[in-house]
């Protein structure tokens, strides 16, 4: 499961180029496959992008040449392919108004099909970002001014996103109109700040203001900060998945602290589906939280059972079959001392298509394990997301096609069990029978926004066969 | 002085990208900028391009995804900037029609004029690249099949230019109706090849059948070769800049072969302005045809007095100005016991600013040279070229300012000629009076397209402010 | 604080090569700056080497010239200068006797003094790496095979080793008679493996036998498997530090789980050292285990209150003085949520030079911390360690110079404690007053080798001045 | 055919490591294989080496680290092996006296001797050069100064060498006795400079004094320049490939200029081998000079018939036998309108292998040659070279196995002319009958120096079992 993107702009600081850099630094688990800047000095606008991590995009002295006083930045989730340097962020174009960086964080599920209608009037594509789809709009605005443009293009929007825009004259930042993707405002020395998550205002030292809210569209330019709605009702509906998954634990999300989130979330599942073992352990990193929530609860001891390896990188080679068949395991190791001779609950934030966990158990029997109770922190995906995460097909969700009795069986597990949607949302003291301000659809099948027909298609064609470039 | 670009194209073979690879390698002194390759293998258009040599580009494995039956490859000529890569091509684009890649060599005059007019009607620009604006042309054509939307948006252009475009079911290459830069179509086991140099053919063993004429228009797809005019009259006027400088010494360009032009001006120019000399020497690489034709000519003995390092590369270290004021001569040697005591004909094909035969002058007369005799193989260089050709602004042209005396004294010659443009023309057997087919304007000022008021402009303010991106 | 380095051995098995990649791998946490495995296959002996993780080492196909039955690998702690490949290892040596790779763990407190004796009977080096003194010793050895004259030199050696060594004809495995530095013997799939950690082993699939033991000398080769002690008596002195600080947490060394010992300190902690608070931290990543310890026994909950940013990479740009006084914060950040109005206890595994600890308790009271108390689950650190642990010279072990009073002074901390050696040996089961099997030197002062004179001058000149090349 | 190496020194200069960077840029044809500078700054050594061109080992910041006032440098031969960065030099060493950085241009035919002797006595080999033998003979030396055991060592050695040495105190040049390499003394702004080629001097600005002597050693400190005589008698005898392949043509060797002795050989060869013929073509680069020098003494005219593609690079994809086979021709080029009809005369300046040659005469037919006339500017080679020349071993030597009837026709040519010792000696004004100064073995198997048994077994043996390491 990848998250599509971490987004981050500020203006009005002379650093603006190294800010953006050490935030997203601080973004970087939002996305590893590409890196990208582009600032303005009053003048031009500079940017470079390339693929790989902030820290190899921008080695040597690229950095040296973004000189300006505003910048925005983007980190895109990795895949295999190598050769999607055009789908790198900010997109960066030159049309009627001047100069126009986009980045963006999200899905639009309308996308093709306004694509569609922009090729029949003659438009020219060179990725295959939704990104692209959103600059045509805008180029192609009535209005004076590109804020209005902007606001205009917004409203031919379906689906989830969080925007952050830079011009010659202004930074625009604006989430779509169910907040369905996280970002926030901070302030620092004098400069304002956006970013998807608050750990890139601690990283670089400013201030948290507020969260941006679901709808609204901040424009921030020499004369300082405006805020505009450009979507009126529409209730909100943050993706949980945030929380659960994908964000930092330090980071908070709209009043939330992930790693408190997580921690409540574990306590509730101890109360819901304890189990009689010796001790608790999670799965990093993303599980810790959660498995000392159980521990916490269950009144057992949390122990580090499996530790994850810092050091593979992209040049990585993997193991051949046969060495793999015999046993060579290198992403996470079981440490035996502690499991062996014990009956385990392994605590895991979320359960895809099953083969992770197989694995894990497995691992845990072979060093000694005598019971292994797996305790998933949310409830099963039974539906694609098209709002930004990368699940996969609908067909290879094991809750799609499984009972839970049939997934612990695949997984091995001498028990599972997942967590209830209205259990999970207690942990933001919400009730799931009430509007409650989330979008679980990948657990309930219930979308915040229409889903196009073709957006299901069209996103699983794309999976099999890439127009790569 | 640089060449803007090499172009190659290929249909009907399976190793379509690697016959690029080595087509390009063969067309690598017209750039070394950067380097791009698209093929199609009947279902997707696959591409990648990147700063540097195709050796470099295509290191490691990047040649091995590019699988297809037809390709289309381009190299760019070097600038200083790095991050220009938005700028390489072949650049690829998706429209409604399917996938299109352009490969373009050349420069057109009115580029900017209807890239305004594009911008106004919504276009955005994702490069500074002229071939952008064709790819929009094309694109909103109202022609239901590719190739007539490309003849229709020929005629909108003015300018120089040798296209090459792969769409999902044709290969199309085209030259101005001018024929100001060169291309020829060959044939290799089967497959048809474009390239800007007959160079390419020998280089991938493949046969050369005839240059391409100015205004046609070759559209190669599963049915063979079909020709059309896409332009009706206008006079021929091929660049002479190809023979005298940029060409490879064994392509045939028009008929002619670059070599035995050069070696002929040399005849020409001893003959116009011979001179008592114990020795002629030419300046590596492109002078050395023409210096062997003066010596023999002359009947004097030609010799190798100027050396070039072949080693230097893109990380090589420029001495700092302590060093050179030393002496440290990094790219030319002269050779003291060949010019020593002796009076020397240097033969140059062209002097544009004169600082490097001013250097030149020098390092001779430091090697023991007791006169030092230049004598330039074409006419002064006197007007800017807007035909693709990166001669300098008209205000750093040393013909433009100085007279044929002052530019002596300013090189430090003993003497100093230039060849007559009349001259010239005899080494392809026309006169300068009736029409002769070729684009002398870098020397004459009579330009064979209008000349759009604001290009002239738009390049010179460009090679000051570059918009970076 | 450093630990230099990881050793890894292996004997028949076809992929030997592959096997020390995924093995050194597992060891990476024991040393970054370089990489290296030497290989034999009967005939000729292989190797190569670089600067930087062993992922990037043996990018491309660097592994697949590796052939052959048997491996030694090596991984080197990371240091600022580039220019030291040639102390990267396994250093590789052709002499009478044939090929011979070595891999060192360790320092020999008497290596300057054999050099010396070396230099005089004309010995040449061309690192300033002890390993290569310990070849000379075998090379002017008087006994007929390679393991006598490798036994002869041990002899000779002071200080801490553990050695693997690769000759044509067996795989060679020592441990110095104090056991200073770990290693462990494993098999796989009918061939033997040694390393530093076990955790090497689980990550190959290999079965863990038993430690090395202190003085002891394993040969292997084609007829299997012999012991030898080259050493006679010795107490044994194992490095405590590789409990508190190197080794990864799923590694067992002599008997004990490096999670499990470090947990029990946070125990014993707890107990000796109680505060009244909200929350337990711990400082990422080696302090986790001591800090859920430390949790657990003072029933206050464990939280995740410092982050570790995971993507630092060799070609991070450190912020400038500007940026940093601006509050950048690149490696750890606090977690507001978590630490804002809370009593915090930030359990530490160890205090060097005591900025870090300052930095990281202004970096909890910044983020809302009302009180801050620090915990170290080990004794002061007063003396410097010439076993190979690159502590500081000991005019910079702050508690070498101050109280503890005055280190909480300078840390900022509400309280600080560290924890008693006596306290310490109660983790294994043993107590300080009996010889208990472990070298606590840097807490003591009580080395248990003879420190030669000119060895700390040496260590700490060369520090100072090093001999690059 | 592979020169072994290029070197270079400087002393008493502030830039002393940028100037050898330059001096070995000038060397380049030398060697590409690694290249490597040492520097002294009155402290301590520093030195950098690398595999690849001197712009690509020293890429980055690398010259930056070597500060110092003294150099010296070197460029290695190509070879296919990547993994020899161990036998790059120059080497550098740590012993009783100081450092010491060597660099060796040449072959010790006693090596393997001396190697035996030394290991026998305990002396450990990190690389598989010759020059390591060098570096422990002065070490084990018995006398108080290094440039006292420099000397005493070098009467041990037999063979060809040309070695810069540089001390913590001086630097010493030496030629072997017989002058077999070549080596030239120059100055610059107060400094000295050494180097293989006086090609060196040109580039950085040096003023050439004299070459250095045949059994010469220079010691050059801060007291100046002495010259020692570390042999007495043995006629000299340099390398006449040298001037035939090796040597840059603006290099003058021992008197005589490269690029004028070639054309006096193309002279010679045209009244010894004349032929009827249209035009006069050359092999680039090397046979340039000899085919203007013949085609000037025949009244032909001499055309560029040949092109050589200079952008190859490391990274260079070789085509697949598929595509050779269809004709795929990358280094050189026929020029068709120049050949095609004509009778060709192609002068090379020698025949080793004669594979070579038959492609490039099957290139000129198939370019329209009617008959192609081959001239070779110097003897037969039928002998192997010991003495750094990398020839093939002599079973691949073609005139070593068949008549020059035979050669013809296994190239195809229509006619095949060598040259004849005593007609080449005549280019130097000197006969084959009487002492004159010149190694000519690999064409009369006359060495001058004893050849030891083993050396050639083991030099041919070495090339097929190569020690990797």
């Amino acid at each position: 499961m990848h998250e599509e993107c971490g987004v981050f702009g500020i203006w009005g600081h002379e650093q603006a180029a190294q800010l953006a850099y050490y935030g997203l630094y601080a973004l970087q688990h939002r996305g590893q496959e590409s890196a990208g800047i582009a600032v303005i000095d009053g003048q031009t606008m500079h940017s470079h992008r390339g693929m790989g991590l902030v820290t190899e995009v921008f080695a040597n002295d690229r950095l040296q040449s973004l000189r300006g006083f505003a910048a925005v930045g983007h980190v895109r989730y990795s895949t295999t392919g190598e050769s999607s340097i055009r789908n790198a962020q900010p997109l960066v174009f030159d049309f009627r108004q001047g100069n126009l960086a986009l980045a963006h964080n999200g899905n639009l599920v309308n996308a093709r099909h306004i694509r569609d209608i922009l090729e029949h009037q003659g438009s020219i594509f060179q990725s295959t970002s939704d990104t692209e789809v959103v600059a045509h709009l805008i180029a192609r605005g009535i209005y004076k001014t590109i804020p209005e443009n902007v606001r205009e293009s917004m409203s031919m929007l379906k689906g989830a996103y969080a925007f952050v825009i830079l011009t010659d004259h202004e930074l625009i930042a604006m989430r779509d109109p169910h907040g369905l993707r996280p970002m926030a405002l901070g302030q620092l020395d004098g400069a304002y700040v956006v970013a998807s998550e608050t750990c890139a205002f601690d990283t670089i030292g400013a201030t948290f203001v507020r969260d941006i809210e679901p709808g609204e569209m901040l424009i921030i330019d020499h004369n300082g900060l405006q805020t505009h709605r450009f979507s009126e009702t529409a209730h909100k509906a943050l993706c949980t998945f945030e929380y659960i998954y994908f964000a930092r634990p330090d980071s908070d999300i709209d009043g939330f602290n992930v790693h408190m989130v997580r921690k409540q979330l574990g306590r509730l599942l101890a109360r819901e589906a304890p189990v009689e073992a010796d001790v608790v352990i999670g799965v990093p990193d993303s599980s810790i939280s959660a498995a000392i929530g159980f521990a916490e609860e269950a009144h057992l001891p949390y122990e580090i059972g499996l530790i994850k390896n810092k050091y593979s990188g992209r040049t990585f080679i993997q193991p051949s079959q046969e060495l793999r068949s015999l046993g060579v395991r290198l992403k996470l190791s079981a440490v035996k001392k502690i499991v062996a001779g014990k009956r385990v609950v392994m605590v895991d934030d979320s359960l895809v298509r099953g083969t992770t966990s197989a694995r894990l158990v497995s691992l845990l029997r072979e060093a000694g394990a005598t019971e292994v109770h797996v305790r998933i922190s949310s409830p099963p995906v039974r539906h694609s997301c098209f709002y930004g995460i990368d699940t996969s097909a609908r067909e290879e969700l094991i809750a799609a096609k499984k009972s839970i009795a049939e997934i612990q069986s695949f997984i091995g597990a001498d028990s599972l069990a997942y967590m209830e949607e209205a259990t999970m949302l207690q942990a933001f003291g919400v009730t799931a029978n009430e509007p409650h301000g989330f979008c679980n659809a990948c657990f309930t099948g219930r979308y915040p926004t229409e889903i196009f027909p073709t957006t299901k298609t069209v996103l699983e064609e794309r999976s099999k066969h890439p127009v790569e470039r």
